[in-house]
């Protein structure tokens, strides 16, 4: 067998306030092409704790069925020992990203990521306001 | 230590109409085999967005208890703007689907997959119809 | 480009009675430094169906939130047909543990975990009884 590579990048993205969803799939992409990695996985990381990662099939429906199930999930006006606390009125954000968590790993199959045909990587964020959030991106394979 | 290997293969199965749940365990565990490492990783990863991965302990009751949460998460009867604009009445497919999250990733220990007891991999299908899903395995450690 | 290697650990916690949470970053930590992986990943695998993985902040609102949203996933008093086969009273925890998932990646940058300044990762012991449990830890790198 060939040897093992790997390959690590940052993705910075803008987000409004949460719920709030935002399609990584060609971000991720380029990151692959630039990773010369043919065949391997890529694990991708939503760094902070009020933001998650998952796949959806993206489009304007389906993502406002996803804010509506996310706010079902935690809904903003329940009382939160978070906020007696802290105040910053963020705890429904707190519950929501952990509960749909940070980490996803995805497989590289002759240098795409290997997703269905309506399947997308969506960056979430759940925080009470717009924040720009780092996705950590590492890609480990076969060049 | 000894070198790094990686082994890619696809496992396909059929689900029957959502929420409908099979146990991958014996699969995955004869793609270890096959590929011959010893020590390290089993990421699998379900391709379509109304699919999903996850553990259970693979008994009849926890099946069932499962299907009902996911029905609660976000239930078939409520109106979903993917329905709207799509018309496939699946909308509730697409959200449990990202709720639960398409991949997981398990550690393999002496050539076989360190689950729990009681613990099984499970694929799940949360179409509104029966489906052939692919589910990708990518393994990678030390042979 | 240098060449990959691989450490693999356990860790051990004991959890009360759940949903019961505890910090397990200082320990993934350790193991970090043990491996000498400088960057990669390091993947966390909750061994038992009635067990979880996450990552929050690891204050004392958050916790009790998220353990209030956990039971409201899937409350304890509801029937469970995984109950009246067994009676061990954990129905609600199996699912809890499913829908919340056993794995998680988390990037290695710089001999460190690269997580959110407030960002914590937490074990979840869902079971009806205090439970001492196993996590697998494989780091993957550079070293």
């Amino acid at each position: 067998m060939a040897s093992i590579q790997q390959f690590c990048e940052t993705i910075d993205v803008n987000l409004s306030t949460g719920p709030d969803l935002i399609d990584i799939t060609d971000m991720l992409s380029d990151c692959i092409s630039r990773s010369h990695i043919i065949d391997g996985t890529v694990s991708a990381f939503m760094v902070g704790s009020t933001g998650s990662l998952t796949t959806i099939e993206y489009e304007p429906g389906v993502v406002a069925d996803l804010k509506d199930a996310i706010s079902r999930l935690a809904p903003p006006d329940l009382p939160y020992a978070h906020e007696l606390a802290w105040h910053d009125g963020n705890g429904h954000s707190h519950v929501q990203a952990a509960l749909l968590d940070p980490s996803i790993t995805v497989p590289v199959r002759s240098g795409k990521m290997r997703l269905g045909t309506w399947q997308q990587v969506v960056a979430i964020n759940h925080d009470n306001r717009p924040r720009r959030r780092s996705i950590e991106v590492t890609i480990i394979g076969i060049i």
